[in-house]
């Protein structure tokens, strides 16, 4: 419910909790690790775990519990404080993505401002239009309309009461994670309705429009092949394949929060006004 | 180094820690816990993220510290103590592994024991032979020699150091985990040279020389179908199939431990025995 517009009193006294309490708590324990949280190891393990590091997240939630554990046996805080954190991080499957998402625009932001680059660095949705930046063009948004997200509704909600398609977590299909490693996790598609053979697919034809394939990111099930990394929107343009983004669906009343999650295609024009532009530059 | 033999000091004084710190903090952990640990559903979640529960843990184990972290976190034991089981847990991947096993073995009882029932109720070999018994022949053994394990060694080992096939963790293969389960762990086959495909061909393999399919245990690559379960001794010797069976490898001499891991194929000899015992006691 922190997500997605919801804003009442339950929501602000957790987000003051996560202010005080989870901010004071994993702060500590941060300091007690022996190294750093490598988030991106984390989630290369997560990914041959079931996860694709965006609607489905319970393997690296689960790793981090594991990293975090020495740490949490040994603080200083109220044992009270430290209970309700773990209990936190356990209880939300999703936690990870607040790490995966901050790692992720940080990959991102180190491959902005080469010149001429087609690859994209931005993916992001305000519920209303679907931007992108890309490396050559800076700061410059492409936007077209947001899409009508494709999804399965929690009970007591439908298509009906969806709002068009938000937020900043396409920046994990950005760096290759995501709708991008659907191949990692068949259960996502299954649980939809789909095959696996559909999760498959899915990341397949991600590569037709990518510029490289991860290093780091190794998908079990093709392989060990990397993840399609970097999209090129020339080649979403130039193939008409857009690319393959999860997501969760808000209501479109504000203050009821996420309903339910799905896929969702982002509109061509923007890639298309990202080519333009592009090409502008290069005169 | 706990497991196949090995029995230096460093063995000795960790066995002896597992009888007293361990054991007492997991007593008091276990306490703790709102519900018990439910095993079945945990083995049927690791499914879901790359595990086989036999040879790959590591899901297993992790789902296995975060059930343990809120009960850790609240015991009145010497902090040390509890960090060290944490340590000790989280530093083998293995660690599920003995759970699965007993879980297993609860399971397999409760098959045996039915009248003219060629379901396979154990597995289990010595080093020397393989031996089985089946739920309509009661506590006999049928055997054959142990077999050659096809695997993958420890830097410094090779097939020439390896002993003959050993040990009982057969029993997950037994109750449909393990070398069964194999489609839901594409990872063992591709770090050992094979390819993804191979793991479903497996898994798909077992279908045939199964009396039916897992309820508890879905495969996401095989669109959710349950694991192949309960090993029927009349279509192992109808189709020639042996049971997929995934296996650590032991040194040929005692006292150096686990060198490798890897697959090993059952004697057919076995089968055929307790066909022909079955056949006897129909008259």
């Amino acid at each position: 419910v922190l997500r997605y517009g919801a804003y009442d009193a339950e929501v602000i006294e957790r987000l003051r909790w996560i202010e005080t309490v989870l901010a004071s708590v994993m702060a500590s324990a941060l300091q007690k690790l022996e190294a750093p949280l490598d988030i991106r190891a984390m989630t290369a393990q997560a990914l041959q775990m079931g996860d694709e590091g965006h609607n489905r997240n319970r393997a690296g939630t689960s790793l981090l519990l594991r990293e975090l554990l020495p740490a949490f046996l040994t603080l200083d805080h109220p044992s009270a404080d430290v209970v309700s954190v773990a209990r936190f991080i356990s209880g939300n499957d999703h936690f990870f993505l607040n790490l995966t998402m901050p790692a992720g625009k940080a990959a991102a932001d180190a491959a902005a401002g080469v010149e001429a680059s087609s690859v994209v660095t931005t993916m992001a949705r305000n519920g209303t239009e679907f931007g992108i930046r890309t490396s050559g063009t800076g700061g410059r948004w492409f936007t077209g309309p947001s899409g009508v997200i494709d999804g399965l509704y929690l009970t007591g909600f439908g298509p009906e009461d969806a709002n068009r398609d938000i937020g900043d977590s396409t920046i994990t299909e950005t760096v290759g994670i995501g709708g991008f490693a659907m191949a990692a996790a068949p259960a996502i598609v299954a649980f939809v309705g789909g095959h696996a053979d559909d999760a498959l697919a899915a990341t397949r034809s991600m590569y037709e429009i990518s510029w490289s394939e991860s290093r780091n990111y190794k998908i079990p099930a093709l392989g060990f092949r990397g993840t399609p990394l970097g999209i090129d929107c020339r080649e979403v343009v130039h193939t008409g394949v857009l690319p393959f983004v999860n997501t969760g669906i808000a209501h479109r009343e504000a203050g009821v929060g996420q309903i339910g999650a799905g896929v969702v295609e982002p509109p061509m024009e923007a890639f298309v006004r990202a080519v333009r532009a592009l090409a502008e530059t290069l005169g």
